[in-house]
């Protein structure tokens, strides 16, 4: 059995995100359905993380055992061939066999878009989030820092499951940066070491609100609440994408 | 009766091109229609030049005359109601009676963008070309520039009009320019004082057959022979954005 790690690109609008479900159409279910087609194995796809609906992925990693005779490299040409244009499989390559993409994950970065202008552009619909509202963009940055450092996001996510998990999350970077390329686009950068869910688009509203006005507290208040109603609206899944995941360069070293 | 001028930006996936035509989709159809429901003026609108089915707009002009009495600067946000997202009015002004966005125009910066990479980025289709070959870029910006200055170039258009146009036309500046923001992605610059049918698409087309090493004579050459045959493919329509449309400051003036 070789372990085999994939590199995925893939633009989320019209899947159901990454984890694989009975009648909906993900990412996880697509390539596994590949996997299928190349090798005849229902292999179990590890991912490095899920994603909601409609949220992208710039370089996602996943990993499968596969006893197949395809050299490690070829994979991403003919998974390619037996998946839709909108996802694509950079790379592939043999990892040692203990490798996990998701235990083994150091951090992610994730990257939000938001443009901000008076009338929105027709390209950037989907990709995303449009603000029509004045924002105070130095403001918001400022706040975002704060984010840095090991806190308790229990404000900043979303408690959907029986059992709340334990809530204690490192921020390692936050940066905005004003598109040089793109009128009116700005990138928010994030890393840390991992992601409650749906944490990166709470935030992300939070500092759109707190960039318009409508939030008058700061993010350190808000962290001390512990309550995710002191927080901003959840910013919409298009203008989240999974930039990078690293891990350590035993297991990946590119 | 006042001019009222427009910018324009539009997504051109899904249009026909910029002219009224029936039974087809058009950009000028959108916006004559538009107009006509907020003035119930069946209005001539003169566009700044045509585009063609798929071409993208970031920034175009047209210009049309009204007795409305809708304020000049009200009638971007009033036309974007009636429109829809991928057709967006960004401004719009009075201008004196004597401008004409066609006949006025100075003359207009369009840009192409193509992808380069052995695997096409899943969020690009529809907006760039997408190249896998190897190209030499550093070639394609040598050759490039050679277009500018004042030449026949009747090897770069389509001629498919009963009359041959006069085929002489002058380009200002040329450039290619690697995204700093997308991977792989390069942005192609051309500024001239107008452009015959395809003209742009058949350099593009031209400039990554001579990058790919297709075509082996160089533009100089190519433009010597005054024959279509010599230049490249028309590179596709979506890759292609009308930039900017320059006028005397007279009449348009930030």
């Amino acid at each position: 059995m070789k372990n085999i790690a994939l590199q995925i690109s893939y633009d989320g609008r019209g899947y159901s995100g990454w984890q694989i479900q009975n009648d909906v159409d993900s990412i996880q279910g697509r390539l596994t359905k590949a996997i299928y087609s190349l090798t005849g194995e229902k292999v179990q796809l590890i991912g490095s993380g899920r994603t909601d609906k409609g949220v992208h992925a710039i370089r996602q990693y996943a990993n499968f055992f596969t006893n197949s005779q395809i050299q490690p490299e070829r994979f991403s040409f003919a998974l390619n061939a037996n998946l839709p244009l909108n996802i694509r499989v950079n790379k592939s390559f043999l990892v040692s066999d203990d490798f996990n993409s998701r235990k083994d994950a150091i951090s992610k970065t994730y990257k939000y878009l938001f443009e901000n202008a008076k009338i929105p552009s027709p390209f950037l619909k989907g990709y995303a989030l449009q603000v029509r509202a004045d924002l105070d963009i130095k403001k918001m940055e400022i706040e975002g820092k704060k984010l840095i450092g090991t806190h308790d996001f229990t404000s900043f996510y979303k408690n959907d499951e029986k059992n709340p998990k334990n809530p204690i999350r490192t921020i390692n970077s936050f940066e905005i940066i004003k598109s040089k390329e793109i009128e009116n686009l700005y990138y928010i950068e994030i890393n840390g070491n991992s992601f409650l869910h749906n944490m990166v688009r709470i935030i992300v509203g939070t500092l759109i609100d707190i960039g318009r006005g409508r939030i008058k507290i700061g993010i350190k208040d808000i962290l001390e609440k512990n309550d995710r109603k002191f927080a901003g609206k959840t910013a919409i899944a298009e203008g989240l994408y999974l930039k990078e995941v690293f891990y350590d360069k035993k297991y990946i070293d590119f």
